[in-house]
């Protein structure tokens, strides 16, 4: 057990993760993720047509596209509704790109056929780490989606993808932070990475002090410890859905 | 039993109903109401300033507002975020003023104190019916809140307030719509109440043909005898709050 | 006489109403409304295409639409310019959309053919009841525009509409309200109603405390009572017009 | 006469000018110019504070702004609200701040104390030239608030202004353009003047082909005739207004 | 020399011109212009269609048009975004209107065929004088585009346009006015003139007070003789350009 | 030397650098930087306040913060204006999210005192790595501007931050990518590094195909190797400004 944690748990121990499925009537498919008090509605819409600017330059297939959102009561303070402000905030932007960039790794836009694959992440409660949360979650979404649209031949869903923080706090590395950890970290980084190991997007940030090299890989390896895990579930979850 | 309607409730008979309170981790309270396959959350937060129109005109006391949401997985087709879209629609607009104004007539104003209280009313499953849900999930939201917030001999409360939607299908009145029935409705009344019985809100809509005063009154005899019923299950839920 | 009223009337008289026709111009039918002090300048145009919604959901006929405004030097304080604001307001939005609804009511839209009317509904003098105003005067705005577009066998006219507003002060139902009745009272109602008697919208709100049904029903009487002799006087206009 | 012009009038001639005060029931004053079938309401209200870059710095007195608009049906085709556009175009931009800029010069804004001056100027019917009607109606506007606001020794209005469009149609010079006119002209100034006859602003532009200094002059030379005429009528109507 | 003038030019001497062509790899042509410490980056670019108000009017040939920005760090006082702000300011909207309108006039457009020429000028660093700067700038460029764009007999190009300001300080007509001399001016004003001596545009403003017929005539002479040099400069370089 | 890239650099070779302070008359340093054919303009205005998110949270001392923009003209096609599109763009908002984060990370923001310092960084010309030049040149901006703010023994700056782009290309590691191999890589890293060798963030985003543990750490060294000769750049100029 790691003293240090604020919940007791072990540096290199996750939260506990809870996957339900098909929360949602009427989307296509919806994942309702939960790790720890963090908890995000992530649905997978599809509309049979492709954004103009794909047609205007004649890029073939299809695309995948994320728009995130925060409930007004999900944090600590109740944040400004982003629909009566007028706009979507800088933080917001940032997250809905990194989410869609992530998870077109996930798919062969080619054979997604002339489609828009709409992934919708509502943290409904946050407690650090909903961008990550929303990746795992939107990328099960997807995956179920995926078999749900197309016959298991044409199927343009490539593999599974996850995404885990993790941070050095009072310079002790640790695995899925919550709200209270992530906000003292010295270094806050969030992994991507596909069922197979491999990395897709890597973004560690100082907050505090800069880091070293040596630092940053022992990040890396504690995020694969948790991701591994992950992929478990989600994998679990996904063999069990009919096409 | 009532063979017209798609779900095989008779004419007189709500909709199963859910209350389900706390569940969100943050704000001051917060009611899970489910009306069949339409659910909202609702959530009350309290902030302790009052809007700027108040100070400049010198109101005693403080307010209640009200924002209201759907996620774009709630409906049948993916509807537009409109944070992305950067504005509110008229229809949210329209909601949103009509559960404030309502959710008003609940509390003592003067005697809250100056301080805001904020209604969210975030729709995550639309079947019909979705301001009606949000003004009774609401309603015990804020009586929660009140109660938290106030020494008994001190709570700003009022009483109770609730909402049914009722209207003409094929020129029979039926009491709480869903989606497909309000569709198809040819008039279309919202009728807000107190726990007293006394009206706090008409609003009916001719959507096809012009109603008569006897049809009016008719609607109005349904909507009561389907309120006096969510007013119990309320009023269960609420004596069990501690203060 | 009503010694109640701040201008001498009696509790269920309508205030001075004025028709002009033709009062602009350009567009293709226009009526400037007086009630007593309040003032609105509605129009009627025409345009050959309907919204790209009713063409996506492939619904026939035309449609009619209402945008409302006000002038900024129209009220006692000057209000802001909605223009220069950027965006309009909850209270303009929800108005417009009451109004367009309501209009909608008195035309046959699959027998309009593929165009749009649009009724701008421009507050020029604002001393309460401009909602009813607007929609008095766009009807019979409208009923000329439809007999100057279509041959009497086509028109898809169907009849007459007009709104009044009643309400209730120091326990006293009162007809047509002016700005400063209408800040103080307890009840305020707008009814809105065909010229063959039937109810196209009802909308009662209580203000400080809620209301009876024998209330409800008392202000309907008052209401059906003023309406009767607007429609008197736009159907004497409307007969003097040639299509 | 000019048998040039659409309407029969003297190339040197103005249109019918009719200047009617306190049209509107509320703000300090107002002036409703109609200049042959163009007529604009202008208004003028009084708000006790200056904006807040004069007070960051530290400019001494008060202020004059213009906000300018078109009712959707005062044109030809209807032109869309700018206030549901969600901002104002570059034409109204472009006016408003001509027309403020132009009557702040009518104004001693160091005598005019710590207050700002409105001048709302709409435009109900259009037929070219409702920079000018606006500047004309709007001067007579400010004069009549000043009256009022300010016993007569310490009035900060210095003098009227007023203004009037010029222009060259197949190559002959003409006074106050109609709509018809304004399309076809080559070259199109709008003059603006004190009534001691001193210039304001001078806005020469060509339309269809470069003008030479001769007929710079030839077009300042009749607008200064027909100004003249305006300021005749203006003054009259000024001195029967009581302070 | 002129002692009045605080960088000692005399009262008729333009400020130091500088004319830099093919400053900007990307777009058809640019001109980086300075007139003394005021250097604005104005650049062409060509895109194959027409707005589509000219496609709906059916007009024939192609269209100019402005688009005019600050940068940030441009001015004395750095000054607000307008990316950030959300829109473009009243006094951005109404230089680029002169600016495309001036320019409009050196171009055949019916001849530029079914493209859009967009003329984009950017202040690097402010002095006053900025509009003036652009144009001269911006014809230049336009110049060099059009000859890169067509072959000579189809050149739609007519010929060179170029601006200047000229204002009155303490009583003396002055040419070419740098910041600190335009925020003393008494009237203010802006001369567009083709090369071939012909005015575009003058607009003349009172800034403190009004102004005679003479001190037109006299600003209008000074100005062109600055103008003059001015399309010297200008014909130097687009003769060295080839087509 | 390096046969696959299209300059003819070595794999791990900078594109020509060049850094030229002041260019800017106004703010209070300003450094335009070159990577090969990328231009921008970086600039460090002061201002005596902070937000009032920070007054408000009562968090002590100053803020940097950074805005970025690209001129129309930039890009090989035109790209739209942003303050006349009415918003930045995601990439904007995530591209000055990413360089303000990083450059707040340079100065001990406590001994700032209360201030804000504005990073304005507008490319100029884009082939590549605008966010990476942006980081580069406003570091040393910031640190000219620190030094002429504040006395030696007061100077909050704490170290020179530097950023460069490296990418895989058909499996081949480059450093500096320009426009056409940042269009084709596989894999896309930006790596911002202290003067001292921390690193300050990584952002490694697969492109194409995810990337291994092994081609992370490659990349890492790669960048290492250039940064080291910006620092040297970089320090070179910032000893010969004088505080």
């Amino acid at each position: 057990m790691c003293a240090l944690r604020i919940d007791g748990r072990a540096c290199d121990e996750l939260r506990p993760l809870v996957l339900e499925t098909d929360y949602l009537s009427h989307p296509l498919s919806s994942v309702f993720i939960s790790c720890g008090k963090t908890r995000v509605l992530t649905a997978v819409s599809c509309e049979e047509k492709v954004p103009s600017w794909m047609k205007n330059q004649k890029v073939p297939g299809g695309w995948v596209t994320c728009e995130y959102g925060m409930l007004p009561s999900a944090t600590t303070e109740r944040c400004r509704r982003e629909a009566s402000a007028g706009k979507q905030g800088g933080r917001t932007v940032e997250i809905q790109r990194l989410i869609g960039r992530s998870l077109r790794m996930a798919v062969d836009l080619e054979n997604l056929g002339e489609r828009t694959l709409y992934l919708d992440c509502d943290v409904v409660d946050a407690d650090g780490g909903t961008r990550c949360a929303s990746i795992s979650g939107a990328a099960l979404a997807l995956a179920i989606g995926c078999k749900r649209l197309f016959p298991a031949a044409e199927n343009p869903f490539k593999e599974l993808v996850a995404a885990v923080s993790v941070g050095i706090i009072d310079g002790v590395p640790m695995l899925d932070l919550c709200y209270e950890e992530d906000s003292r970290a010295e270094v806050d980084m969030n992994v991507i990475m596909t069922a197979s190991g491999k990395l897709v997007e890597v973004q560690g940030t100082a907050e505090g002090a800069p880091f070293s090299r040596a630092q940053l890989n022992e990040l890396i390896d504690l995020a694969e410890h948790g991701l591994k895990q992950i992929f478990v579930r989600q994998q679990e979850i996904l063999e069990k859905i009919n096409g």
